[in-house]
């Protein structure tokens, strides 16, 4: 069913969600309130904009033309009318391409920023499969794996452009591998968790595409107090 | 000056330190808390121990066989004077050489973890260099670098063994890439803050020669309190 909710913590923001389809996650909320933004930005990508979270998110917070990329036809038209409810059609653009093939019809080096909430599972876990196909290709690398994103980003980031990543832990590895082999220098990392005592279970990474090494590793950010509130942080996004 | 110190947190050890050369500190007392060790582990290899404190911890929590390597001489002596005060001869052997010479002699797959706190700084920060030699060697990568101390641990750990490093958060990318491109699974990390709203300053890494993927992020390790108290996890190692 297909119904407006306001975009929790951007009470000026209306995103359409289908839960045939799948809503929007804390991850879509976390990694647009995480990214090196400066007033010198252009443009943004952001690939895999699902029901638009992020560029919705990122309007609110700059003035750069955004460009939201979805490869599901349903999904992307969801992202299209909450462009437009929010009257954001001047700023953001969603199309709905396969940006493994719409990569090679953008510039090069024309990106200043590239956001992406990827798919998490490598594909060999079928044991997490969902049966919905849309949820499918969002959560599994079906359609566009990590590699890809890096292999994007390489091709579509101006020198020092910046992309940022919301993944999973288990997948530290892979991420800063794939960045570094991709002359995207990892320069900040935020792990979340879901409250004190707890391992992370979300990563937010951000690199810079022929950047100078050195990572820092900003504060850990937890989700949950003990009594299970959100902590002060999260309200701030989400009240 | 030579002293006899109690090593802090473990009330029946002593460690003889040198003020003229370098004090054991917090990173070598955090690593052998941080490193799995379980009842089949029959040797360890500590390399670049200094004077010794690792070695010294790891034997109150195992009776696996402790080997400690230091190329300078007069650091080495120290550490065997610990071990003999401490009377752990029978399971502490300290010897004096170039880990990166001893490799060739020492048997390879033959231990079940290796731990290393190495030199932190790549050779390039001459601006941080100290006048002493041995603050020098120990901090900086003259006679021991990160990609050496995992192609040793490569030969010499057995499959599935251990190793587990301490560093400094800026060195993660080259630490997991190295880790990986030497065919060890980093496992386990853990960050360690000097207090809340801090970025992490200390990191912990244990990686499995041959390991399955699959990489986990412990809670965050918290050194001080706002208010300059030591944390109550450090407390259980220093008081």
């Amino acid at each position: 069913m297909e119904v407006t909710n306001y975009l929790l913590g951007y009470k000026n923001l209306k995103i359409i969600q289908d839960n045939t389809m799948f809503n929007f996650s804390l991850d879509s909320v976390l990694l647009p309130n995480f990214i090196t933004l400066n007033k010198n930005i252009k443009n943004i990508l952001d690939i895999g904009t699902g029901n638009g979270p992020i560029p919705l998110i990122l309007s609110t917070k700059t003035k750069a033309k955004i460009m939201g990329v979805e490869l599901q036809k349903d999904v992307s038209v969801l992202a299209q009318k909450s462009v437009l409810i929010n009257h954001k059609e001047d700023q953001i653009k969603i199309i709905n391409a396969d940006i493994n093939q719409l990569k090679n019809e953008l510039e090069s080096d024309s990106f200043d920023v590239i956001t992406c909430n990827p798919p998490f599972f490598p594909l060999k876990d079928t044991s997490k499969l969902n049966d919905s196909d849309y949820k499918t290709i969002a959560r599994h690398e079906i359609k566009l794996n990590l590699e890809q994103v890096l292999v994007i980003a390489r091709k579509l980031l101006k020198n020092d452009g910046v992309i940022g990543l919301v993944h999973r832990p288990e997948r530290l590895v892979d991420i800063l591998t794939l960045m570094r082999s991709n002359n995207i220098e990892p320069k900040k990392l935020r792990l979340v968790y879901p409250k004190k005592e707890k391992e992370a279970n979300i990563l937010l990474i951000e690199g810079v595409k022929n950047g100078k090494k050195g990572l820092k590793i900003l504060p850990p950010l937890y989700t949950h107090n003990s009594d299970g509130s959100y902590t002060n942080e999260i309200k701030k996004y989400f009240e």
